[in-house]
């Protein structure tokens, strides 16, 4: 983009992070800034982190890192201008021994000098290039989030994280499909292509009105359900492995970076 | 490739043509010179060829355009070296008012100063692709030749030139369709992506085990149906139209060019 709307863009990113920290914004991040990158938030001790980095490494459909930060690092300066990614999420999960103990607009309070920040790609970047070239989705039509399942196709796992991958589902009439995956394949930074399509109990999916996690979206009778990997997964992975301590973002409340999403894509 | 290897291809090209020149090679080319470009040909009238070209102008994934000669030329330079496109194919069909009246291995006999020459991108390179990737194809490994169905898809017509679109089918696990859309994407010029993938209703055929062409081939409980816009469209549509004199290869007996199946990629 040119570059003065580059920092017009740079700049209202910098507004939604500057409301956050101040506490005035609070919920999804969901279409605010929608040009631009939004991540995915893991934050945990330096002791398990190098095994979530070989985690990430060895699953980038579902994991795919948009930054890693030193120990005890609060700055991101490679995804946006002064960040601090103890207060610029707009809302906080706190976990102790895999169970939610809190949900807060800042972490301040539980920061600790080991602790190692991961931003992973969320597929709102490639949401938008969908939309952007016609796309339908059916979820942000009516609203809803995306639905998403546990799939019994397994990751690889790396030290203590392990567990089966979880997928967004998007009903698509087939061009469509078709004309996803060439668009998602773009993006292998925020999901890449999708992982299947068709036959949900080929990746043991039993019932696509009933999702594990989001909102049940309709697949009309022309429509094929496509699966693409899901940043539900690393979380679902760190909180079955019982980490002692570990912080991510709440549900659809992102971190906005400073990165457009065309700077994602490969081609 | 290295120049030595690409007049190595060239010299093969060379020698498979002059083998039809001299009629000593008369049937299939699929598995001569893999790594080449091979072609479907179309020969019309000059007064019937504005409108071809036209047709193929506005239907591209179907009738995909390498090359169209001047009226009554029989060489293609831009194909191949020393081409003569009256002799160069192994077999032809001539074809009077839409009938089919002789199967030969040339057409000098027939050959008049008006006839314009177009040759179609085939199917053949994108196999080769998918399968250099790892795709299985069913109707290779089974011998067979490649599904096709006339759809309820129409083209956009051109002056007489009009008719349903004609598919081929390969039937694909989930994870190899997904590729296959990325792989194929690769080549527009040789049909490209696919046009439709799962339920073969939608597009209007009605049995996948009964091909208007071809070979049918199973598809697996696992398996999806993949649907690419097929060459043996503008050959259904010159043969629809009554046009009284046209000249086509005969099935699976292609113009064999000096061209890399690498080169046609578009990434």
């Amino acid at each position: 983009m040119p570059s003065s709307q580059a920092s017009t863009q740079s700049a209202l990113a910098h507004a939604v992070r500057a409301q956050a920290r101040a506490g005035t914004l609070s919920g999804h991040t969901a279409g605010l800034a929608p040009d631009l990158v939004q991540g995915n938030l893991m934050i945990l001790p330096a002791e398990h982190a190098s095994d979530f980095l070989l985690f990430c490494q060895r699953n980038p459909k579902p994991c795919p890192l948009l930054g890693v930060s030193a120990p005890g690092e609060v700055s991101f300066p490679e995804l946006g201008h002064e960040i601090d990614i103890r207060t610029d999420v707009p809302r906080y999960r706190v976990w102790r021994d895999g169970a939610l103990v809190e949900e807060c607009a800042d972490v301040r309070h539980v920061w600790r000098d080991d602790l190692v920040s991961f931003v992973i790609g969320c597929s709102f970047s490639f949401e938008q290039a969908l939309m952007d070239a016609g796309v339908p989705l059916r979820h942000v039509a009516q609203g809803r989030n995306v639905a998403m399942y546990r799939t019994q196709v397994p990751t690889i796992s790396a030290g203590r994280f392990h567990g089966p991958l979880v997928v967004s589902m998007r009903p698509m009439k087939a061009a469509d499909a078709i004309r996803a995956v060439q668009i998602t394949s773009r993006f292998p930074s925020v999901h890449g292509a999708p992982v299947h399509l068709g036959d949900p109990s080929l990746i043991g999916i039993r019932d696509l009105s009933q999702p594990d996690y989001g909102d049940a979206v309709d697949v009309m009778p022309d429509e094929i359900p496509v699966f693409w990997a899901c940043g539900v997964t690393p979380q679902a992975v760190v909180q079955a492995a019982g980490v002692p301590f570990s912080i991510t973002h709440a549900p659809g409340s992102m971190l906005v970076t400073d990165l457009a999403n065309v700077s994602l894509a490969s081609l």
